[in-house]
């Protein structure tokens, strides 16, 4: 693909200085423009995901022909009201939110006629680590990045993102944001609140310290996603309640028949949750 | 420490098949004989995990210096009723179950004088994976092994066992029953009913078949416990159920306080839950 002549990635956290790294080490883009809070902007200079920091919206999306947006959820409605004045002509926008519905909200509210080439997008590809300093040029290598159109999106700008991300060793699938948010939900957001609330259960407990010392390779795989960051995932949810909601409607019915078989010893009705999950479980692989 | 002359192994699939193979490895048995049901008793002979399988009980322990009982849970009564007239002078008794007071009440049941040199064991080593098959000769390195000595318990039998495991490359830990089980429901039983929880909700759910090819590395991890046997683990949770129930309560509150807080959207209330959980789940590393 051509490369991007200059991309302002805004936010520079794992996932923009993921992006930036990316870009710059397959040649893919000429100049990398960073915006975000001072100190992971001083940091991703200084660690080189980026080439220029600047302070300013504004002048980081000017001249421009893409600009990311890798920042958490409640800072997008800001960024893009601040970009969508000093956007180029015929420039990209593109974002990496972990919801979609909310963004492109947003981006229809604020970039006018140009958001027809605001091309909405979520790479899969979060971890329980954030910050510049976890960003790698080859997180995106195999992961999955959810392209959601819609009606108005330019099938340019649309096909462009696509190569972009396909160009870093990712594989673009499309849906609709409605789908994406409720899939979503039950994949990663719905599954980050149970992983936070088996955790808050055992350090609210009385045993919360020896668990430390105990615990062995099923808990911290299973609560692995715990240790991301609350103030991230807390907007997360937030922003995709509904679908987390009625996540959590299902999950709980689970959770009610598994509990009502133990207390009633009926192994019967216990084992049929159990296989039903564990023979969904090794299809996933 | 002086090697065994002939350990019996009964059940020998996963974790007493590991046994069999890391003892053999370490040259610490003269001679492993296993039984088990006759399939997995066939591969575990056939993979060299054992010398000689046995179809009865009170022959695999005859003359036995060591009896390690690692079968499903429901069968243990059974196997201590089997071995317990056709034990050898001076034989130690021990066993692999993920939870204590069941076993220990068994033991005691049926081994009579036998039973101070019963010495109640948990390596922390389980996985998805189960079977023969899944044996291997290293599973116990750098592994935490609970033992559970009680009133009774020899001490020389217990310093036997507990030097087997550490020659294995297990850290032996020793803490009461009841404490065991009830710390192993908090960081182990109650957290595979959850990951079970979750994948049943999905599989239940109108998006079953598009999650198994959109999920990332988070639910992967969260649920891999829930692709293990649900035949195993619906017994460890009926006989561990008191435990598993408390349990229950404590995560349902925290995942009530999480709905509430996402139904009101009530930031602060959700950031509370969640960065108290982080905060627990960073300290586990």
């Amino acid at each position: 693909m051509i490369p991007w002549r200059r991309v302002a990635v805004l936010g520079v956290g794992l996932i923009g200085g993921s992006f930036a790294a990316a870009l710059r080490a397959r040649g893919l883009a000429a100049r990398l423009v960073g915006h975000g809070p001072s100190a992971p902007l001083r940091e991703a200079l200084a660690l080189g995901l980026i080439d220029e920091a600047s302070a300013s919206v504004a002048e980081a999306v000017r001249d421009a022909d893409l600009v990311m947006l890798a920042a958490p959820i409640p800072a997008l409605p800001t960024l893009l009201a601040e970009a969508a004045p000093a956007l180029a002509p015929g420039a990209i926008v593109s974002d990496c939110a972990s919801t979609k519905r909310g963004v492109i909200e947003a981006a229809r509210d604020s970039l006018g006629p140009a958001f027809g080439r605001f091309v909405a997008g979520h790479p899969i590809a979060g971890s329980e680590h954030h910050g510049p300093g976890a960003a790698r040029a080859g997180l995106f290598e195999g992961a999955k990045v959810m392209i959601c159109p819609v009606d108005g999106t330019d099938a340019a700008a649309c096909a462009r993102i696509e190569a972009t991300w396909q160009a870093l060793g990712a594989r673009a699938i499309r849906m609709g944001p409605d789908e994406h948010d409720a899939i979503y939900a039950e994949v990663s957001h719905w599954p980050h609140a149970v992983a936070f609330a088996l955790c808050a259960a055992i350090a609210d407990g009385r045993h919360a310290e020896p668990a430390l010392g105990l615990a062995g390779a099923g808990l911290r795989d299973t609560t692995r996603i715990a240790a991301s960051s609350a103030e991230l995932w807390v907007d997360i949810l937030l922003d995709n309640r509904q679908a987390v909601l009625e996540c959590a409607r299902a999950f709980n019915e689970e959770i009610d028949a598994i509990g009502a078989a133990l207390a009633d010893g009926d192994r019967p009705a216990l084992l049929a949750v159990l296989a039903r999950a564990s023979q969904w479980r090794r299809r996933l692989g």
